[in-house]
């Protein structure tokens, strides 16, 4: 079968591989007929993940159809369409039974192996493993288009940004980062009755589209400043919860100076360096900082208000490509400022 | 009367002062039977904490008798005999309404007054602002040398330790500096039924006396290596909880190292710079980080349980003074480690 | 001044009676600028509720504008625009303190009070204690007729109907009664991102209603079998949530009846007769009945709602009248079906 | 091998049967080292559970050591010791992924199918279905005879009496009934810190036990008041949360006349009747009222807890038996008063 194939540092191949094969009894067999590209696949090109190794089939989301299952296979069938999500789930281990699935024991300590530790959803197939208690069966009134965003980005806005930061009714939620993952958390965060959400980006474009998504507020950061902006339109108060879904130290520390005292301040961006974090001010604050890989215990919900017309997922999509238009999907997604993407949608 | 007087930095006394008098109807005056000095008061006199001016009194924890009531107050009554916590509540601003008067609006959006931007207890008398809201009226049961440890130190460690931690049943908690509020943590742990309490220090006195406290292991941080051992105590998981208690940059980083995936790092220490969190590393590990001041809304629950005899408070005081021994029960607190002191009791 | 009196079972009057005056340090008395009538006001004077005795004025909702404060009032001011809700709440006692003022000790042990244990909002002028932790200054945003639906039956519908029954996101929730306080449960469902909101009712002109205020499926409980067609909805399983807002035995063992193994059934119909609940079936469902008075913590976030635009409350509101129509308006509202009314708006 | 095998309403015998065989890769088989009696099955023995139909193997709950494993079992390994706890859980239904296997789908809606729809754990050897999500390996510091009472009686008590009671730091917690599943809650309520336990029993003989599982307070039902005591215990106000332990009407709704405005009310007696549920008093309290089958999410940490020897398990046990004394042991636990028995412990 013809697959994405990590080359080594800055190197990939959309070309041929030996086709996947069951093996485990709890194993199945997925024919893929959606996937995505993330902001992560991009950093394992550039090698910035050292656990991925050359020859790696890339790729962590995927919809897709069973072509085999595995002897102990009971609640799934070939020809099931699925939703393969980014983390894997024994089920059975320590941190799977806490509902904590992003450190599932038995794939390892981190439940996101596609593509990482495995090989992964940008091929024509894909082995995956402990699929009862990973993937999920789709209804129809959930197309491929809609699914592809419930691999990833919209439980990880709504888990790690929006469930983490404990938006409740009337909050005023300040996003920083307009980006997919962002995005996410703004058009999530109704699910718990905030009043008003802030966008901030360094991009109209970015923050035009935030409205789209929910935003009631957008603060451009290149040209306000956003701390003043916050204060202004919480009568002073701050944000009852500030969501970081950039990753770097400016944004984590703006959101620090952003969120009232008893607020959350949830961090969903993927840092690569360390932060300064002012407790000689914040000790006395009450505030709460979280962290999080997504753990998808969301994700059936999430299928069901996005079926059920409750949440709209496909402007997600902004681009959308064949298998084996795999390399150009990435070069769009890589320069996503330049096309105006967000997310590209890439279907057999 | 006679009170504790900060005359700038490095320098008090204990003179005569005018008494207070009551200035609002919902103020009332207490005679301060007994009261102690708090690791803050220490801060003070140094001058690091510039809201501090000469000629405030010090302290912000007492137990008196009320000797007079303003106009509005109808549930306190002269001759009660109340705990003043280190907090004071108005009973009706955002904060206070949300049980968090930790950030009381009312009385400048830091509940901490007494001894800081009002006179403190550290006197004959005190001036009780909000009263009918922040003090409790003490039950038989409890002793004043009990009381006591009920303004500040047990609250604290139970509210921003334990609480915040969200110690629960079966947990391994680590709570890094076995000073007076690490050892409020320790005792209080229990409440929710930690499995397995360990006291980290250098002072091997302090362990042993955190033995008596309710910690079930010790860690010695100058002799052993505090993670490995951690990690062998938890089968290489990590604690559930971490509660740092010292508030150096030190104590605080190796907490985010100590705490399993899916852990709760609270932080109780008062810190005085910035600290480095690794969130390249961390970014992951669904770690939850809490600050904060206390609120004093577990007090009336800890004065029950103290005098049913389910906490035993009086262990906290090892030295008693006169309050005109006031200049030697700051000697002797000041240097702990020399007295082996834990907290100093000083009554009329 | 003029106010409705109730003057024994079936009788009542719009009549002069003597203006209320200030009696305690923490009243403020508040010229009624909106009233509104509730079903217990029925229930009242029909000779229902014993401890409502002759002369008794009538009314717990109001919107006015305060004409006078108390010696101890520092946070309000003459002239300031308040809602007036139908819980008092003294800040201090046991139940105040932790945020249940439904139950305030202060004033008698149940929170409500006004029109029933002291003079009413059925009125000129009214009297109202504990005002600084009562009564709710309005924002501009927020029009009297929003804001007298926000009083009592829409903080009831959302507290004792959608809190108490725990609506997460993706529910299904079931509303039994579709009158003023089940369409308030059915409007603020949406705050905890309900999937699925059935209203069951056995009037036509109520569950088209129903639509309007956000019920996505209505179920006519007379010429349907309401539990058939719940477990269709729900793939068999029964709803999440089942909110009881009728107060009759029929409706409340349907509701038990309709609730999934795990689920919530919220009371808030108020009850004239015992119910049988029907253990030899429900010890096993695992599920959580809940009841309750309304306390009002929910009101100045709903204030903000309404103000912000994202709950619209003026739908409550289907019938006007002036002051001295307080007759014409109770045959109004006693006779809703008859008039096609939901609550009536009386104003100066 | 030999099992007590169910021959009809009031029938039963210790006798030959077919060895258990693995059927399903997710299956193992286990040699029963050590199980006992539950009170469930006293009914089944009368017929009063028409599910159970002769020929069944009893029991539900056991000690013993893995035999054989299913192929698709890869964290247990034969010779394992294991606990086989009163509920399966197949770890991938609906009901089980939140935590509810009490209504594991899979297994038929019911988690409780030992001795109910498949063959029990009175026997030699027991098949156990889904093996990997359900039973947990024992370590050593905790003996067979500890570990039989983590099948049922102690989470049961702790997850539907102590936790869906919201037991939390300073309660009072009235138990009515002293058997063993109210001596289990009375047991772990000190886990989330209940300040006060009261125990309600007929009997002065359990009463005087419940002292040793942690009751502070004991109130004999048949000689004194219950209501009128526990009031006097709790200042007039009621208990924080009621236990009901027995499963008769009149214990139902005496706890219904002993919990406080905002208490809960926890059920976890096995009703064979309605009950009558006062409403017409009820609707303005704000109480919660719960009821379940144990879903065993607890196990894992009560087990912990029973090792680090912060629950004393054995005094559960006042009985021992071999296996093939499995009729004497019925015959005692059946008469349970007369014998002074609590539970029976019966070994290989």
């Amino acid at each position: 079968m013809k697959a994405l194939v990590f080359q080594g540092s800055g190197s990939m191949a959309w070309t041929e591989v030996p086709a996947p094969r069951l093996t485990e009894p709890t194993d199945v067999l997925v024919r893929v007929d959606t996937t995505t590209i993330c902001g992560t696949d991009l950093h394992i090109l550039k090698g910035d993940v050292p656990a991925v190794t050359p020859g790696r089939v890339l790729g962590h989301e995927a919809v897709g159809t069973i072509t085999e299952i595995g002897s102990a296979v009971t609640s799934l069938a070939v020809g099931d369409r699925v939703l393969v999500p980014a983390i894997t789930s024994c089920g059975k281990c320590g941190p799977c039974k806490i509902a904590m699935p992003s450190h599932c024991a038995s794939v390892g300590g981190v439940g996101w192996i596609f593509g990482h530790l495995i090989d992964g959803t940008q091929a024509e197939y894909v082995r995956v493993p402990y699929a009862e208690t990973s993937v999920h069966v789709l209804p129809e009134a959930v197309s491929n288009e809609q699914a592809i965003f419930l691999a990833d980005i919209l439980p990880t806005g709504f888990e790690i940004g929006v469930q983490n930061g404990r938006v409740k009714p009337g909050d005023t939620v300040v996003v920083v980062g307009a980006g997919p993952v962002g995005l996410a958390a703004i058009r999530t965060a109704s699910l718990y009755g905030a009043a008003t959400v802030i966008a901030v980006d360094l991009s109209e474009t970015r923050l035009k589209r935030s409205i789209g998504f929910g935003a009631d507020q957008t603060i451009n950061s290149g040209r306000q400043e956003v701390r003043e902006r916050v204060m202004e339109i919480t009568n002073g108060l701050g944000a009852d919860v500030a969501i970081e879904a950039v990753g770097i130290p400016a944004t984590f520390e703006l959101c620090t100076r952003l969120v009232r005292p008893g607020g959350h301040l949830a961090n969903v961006g993927v840092h690569g360096e360390p932060v300064t974090l002012h407790l000689e001010d914040l000790w006395i604050s009450n505030i709460t900082v979280t962290t999080g890989l997504v753990n998808g215990t969301s994700v059936a919900m999430l299928i069901d208000l996005v079926g059920g017309g409750k949440i709209d997922a496909t402007p997600f999509g902004t681009h959308t490509f064949g298998l084996d238009q795999m390399i150009d999907a990435y070069d769009v997604f890589a320069h996503a400022d330049t096309y105006d993407a967000l997310k590209v949608v890439i279907s057999r």
